[in-house]
């Protein structure tokens, strides 16, 4: 019906005859005459209606908001001054020969242009706000962003093979949405959390680089950055080491980044130890941006008076340090905002000392309550660590270790970004490397898989696993990104063997093995070659590249924290019939029944 | 790990010393040499290990089928005599330096090359299943078939947005798998059975051209060629009419089979009526590659004596007639076997007449014995319309016209492949338009849409509507080829009023309206564009490009036809802690309690 999107008209298609279809996007009337600010896909053009056309001018009168129009005229030079710089077609306008209103609309729920709408506002009327420019753009570029993933994969052997979506639970740790099945009564399909056995079934089968952009599901309880189905790029490949995984995933990154956003990303990317993460971020995710770094300083208060860092220090807790240049200016309602934030992490508060004099290890020079607790040793200790200075401020973090870390880290990066401790890069990617294999559960008093169960240990740490778990490092790896873990990945078992000794550390019985990964035990043992990957959350990358705020804006109907789509109302109520073939039944109505049949 | 895959050495890499990674399909000892031959995704190669390196012979003549193993060495030319011309590496061998066993492998429950394999023992033992080179063939076609897609529609402008999963019911016409929700009890998701609604609303946002590659769900009982998941090809588009849009999904697909299989459909596809597809085959989906046709006789046959025939023509039925060329050779046998056929179909019989002298119309020249009940005239009107000849046979179909185009349709298409009565052409794509907008359920005693009921009627039709329903026309197109309907689609309604038509005709009230649809009601009020489009069934595609005998075999990991997994044994009970959570009981359990209670 068109010839030209009314964003890609320029001055070269001036004298051209041209046909729009679009949206009224603004309706002006000035000097008697009628603009008509035509909107579709790719931008807006200048649509004049003069009276000389009578017919056609009377129709462009009744032209209300978000009518639906098809226009034909001629392309011309705007009179000079009132060109649109902002505008790709800024340099032209069209005069209207013929107008068609293809549809005509009521007025919407709000303006495209107005900034302050609540998100359920927006939600409500979704496909209203997906007509917002920004959203527009988001969407444009979560196409792109994929479209780049695929092209660098399809460049590199991998073959896009679609794993499925009703299967069998599988133990992520998360909970999963179940399926009832209505052929097997009181049997469920699950829908699945990652189609991480598949991807590892499909290396076994021998199709050596595979990759995915695939739903996913978890039924959490929501977080900003959650979604109960959220979208991964999963990749695995054969016969490749952890560093030539990782050297391949990182060329595909920066691939995506250049393709997608213009954005050169550092060859190579750096690369860090869990360990020396935790230690100096408190965080397997640090944002590198920020300037700010932890100093440990457990050994060193281990015998001071202060109980509240000798505990720690003395019970296998950390005790850290947060040197903040400069932070002796930081206001006391400041400080005490902190002390808040920290709490949300389980700290119990937040010691600090601010640093009059780096030169006086006493209270004179180092001003707080608890310096007269803390031996001259310590201090010494303390500002040679961190490399305190006069004018400085150090904040502390005493507790179990994960306590610190998550309070601290948090700290660090809450911190650098409102006071400005920058380094000014605007992406810094980070590979985390060398996890822990096991985490203790103090919960379940149990040892669980830090990443997931089918990992590998690192070359050399295999017996660690019997003898030592807390030691044995895995051969996983986190790509951290501005504070954020966009992908994450592992090396995975290839050997039966090792994979039984590995659900043995976890206290997974030979019985539950079997019910649960007897598909997995057995393709090992049919010849699986060296295998490993990764999966990148294509929601949160997305996110990170427009800088929105939220997922949501990022994904065209997403669901509400409260895990609902306010759109299309659902999840809502289903007919009796439907259930009964499914074989369940509601468990409140049950409860109410029986209620009924007591009195 | 490697430097080549096995399958790309040729003659060009002689003197090279290369390194493979992949499976040993094959080892021979021959002439005290061990010959073996290497397996990955891109095909074989032959490794040749010599007793003169003795401690990597020895670990060859350790290596089992399906051993993992890499080997390096130097490509050479095989020894006049022995090339072989069925591999595309036949030319070459490796003469093996080094060899590692990288992974160990227990005998696999069946060879490779076992082609009497059933398919529950290849569905139990899948990942096996999936190394035979056909699969590996059938999963990569289905992967470049996808990329086909994914590139056209990229280069014409089309933007792949993902629309949700866990969705509203959706009223396709198919039962939806259902999915308790957790945070909202008694409340369900629907799997969506396609994206129809949400892919409009994407056009009435303003994305103009949209596509995804989507899985979708259905909970049927399952026909050879459905699964309760599978993968539709999604496309919707703005501001183009039905010609248009026919216009651009035909240059697709025939860019998608030349892209895929190197075959260059037609151009253009040819078109035809649904009146006209059903009256000369019977089908909406006919096979044009087969050369026979039905003919009508309905009017000719009203006032004959033979009842079975003057009933269904004075009643609103149909008869028809098929004519067999040649075909008073068929044998009572295979007549009887046709009978037994169209009785699937609800046909009470099949009647015939051998065509002995087609210029006698009496028992002499049409030999059966429904003749004598036929009247000369109407026998006249049979052998014209038909064209039959001497030497012919001629079917009949005569019942309610639904079983007459079932039946016959099916018949034709039979014989027309067992017989041969074929054009000779390998692919007869079709596109069938002008279909009905409702049909009318006798079970529901009310009119049901025929393709969907967001389908927009032929102009003009739009008063039929409530006058004469069983008249009006729809913008409706399917795709077929070869028999099957490899896609359908249509022209929307755009308009809010319009959509409320159709919602009366098929007797759906406001209050149900709002219910179900008020969202999209809502949404073409507020400015919706002219659009529409169509969905291809990929897994259908893919299985008629391999010539497989089931979509089965081009999905990696599919259902039975009693919708399980058995790889995983999908699906499976669930803890009670699950079902207490998402607020629902088993009913059987529920009622087995119950009886306990009694006893």
């Amino acid at each position: 019906m068109r010839t030209h999107y009314c964003g890609q008209l320029n001055a070269s298609h001036i004298d051209q005859i041209v046909t729009l279809c679009g949206w009224n996007h603004r309706r002006r009337d000035h000097g008697g005459v009628i603009f008509i600010d035509l909107r579709d896909r790719e931008g807006l053009a200048q649509v004049v209606c003069d009276p000389d056309r009578p017919e056609m001018f009377a129709l462009a009168e009744s032209v209300r908001g978000e009518y639906v129009l098809k226009i034909t005229g001629k392309v011309r030079r705007r009179p000079a001054g009132t060109e649109n710089p902002n505008m790709p077609s800024g340099e032209v306008e069209i005069l209207c020969h013929e107008l068609e209103v293809l549809n005509a609309a009521v007025t919407p729920p709000f303006q495209l242009d107005d900034d302050n709408l609540s998100e359920n506002v927006r939600l409500v009327n979704r496909v209203i706000d997906l007509r917002r420019p920004q959203m527009q753009k988001n969407m444009m570029l979560r196409y792109k962003t994929a479209r780049a993933f695929r092209r660098f994969l399809d460049d590199n052997g991998f073959i896009d093979i679609e794993t499925p979506m009703l299967t069998k639970s599988t133990p992520e740790g998360a909970r999963d949405y179940l399926v009832p099945s209505r052929v097997h009564p009181g049997q469920f399909f699950a829908l699945p959390q990652s189609p991480q056995l598949f991807k590892q079934l499909l290396m076994v089968a021998g199709f050596d680089r595979y990759y995915q952009i695939v739903k996913c599901f978890r039924d959490e309880d929501l977080r900003a950055d959650r979604q109960p189905e959220f979208t991964q790029v999963d990749i695995e490949t054969s016969f490749m080491d952890e560093a030539q995984i990782t050297a391949i995933i990182e060329k595909l990154i920066r691939y995506v980044f250049k393709d997608a956003i213009a954005v050169d990303l550092p060859d190579p990317f750096p690369r860090m130890s869990y360990a020396e993460a935790m230690r100096r971020f408190g965080s397997d995710k640090p944002d590198l941006r920020v300037t700010l770094e932890l100093t440990e300083v457990t050994d060193a208060v281990q015998d001071v008076a202060f109980k509240v860092f000798s505990g720690p220090a003395t019970s296998g807790g950390r005790v850290a340090a947060l040197r903040i240049p400069g932070g002796a200016t930081l206001t006391r309602g400041e400080i005490d905002g902190y002390t808040e934030f920290v709490k949300i992490y389980g700290a119990k508060g937040l010691a600090y000392i601010k640093v009059n004099d780096a030169s006086k290890l006493n209270e004179e020079g180092l001003q707080s309550p608890i310096v007269k607790n803390i031996h001259e040793a310590a201090l010494k200790t303390i500002v040679e660590r961190t490399g305190a200075q006069s004018g400085d401020l150090i904040f502390f973090g005493a507790d179990k270790t994960k306590v610190v870390n998550d309070a601290l880290g948090a700290l660090r990066s809450k911190i650098g970004h409102e006071k400005g401790y920058l380094n000014g890069k605007a992406w810094e990617p980070l590979w985390v490397v060398d996890f822990p294999m096991f985490e203790y559960s103090e919960e379940d008093k149990r040892w669980t898989a830090c990443h997931h169960p089918f990992t590998s240990p690192k070359d050399g740490h295999e017996e660690l696993m019997a003898t030592n778990p807390g030691e044995c490092l895995a051969k996983a790896y986190d790509l951290a990104l501005n504070g954020w873990e966009i992908g994450g990945g592992s090396v995975r078992i290839h050997k039966a063997d090792v994979q039984a000794k590995v659900f043995e550390a976890l206290g997974i019985g030979e019985e539950e093995q079997r019910l649960k990964f007897g598909f997995l035990l057995d393709a090992l043992r049919y010849g699986a070659p060296p295998h490993g990957g990764l999966a990148f959350g294509l929601d949160r990358i997305v996110t990170m590249m427009t800088g929105a705020e939220s997922i949501r804006d990022v994904i065209a109907f997403p669901k509400t924290q409260r895990a609902q789509c306010l759109l299309t109302d659902a999840p809502s109520g289903v007919d009796e019939k439907q259930l009964r073939e499914l074989h369940i039944r509601l468990r409140q109505k049950v409860e109410t029944q029986v209620e009924v049949g007591k009195g």
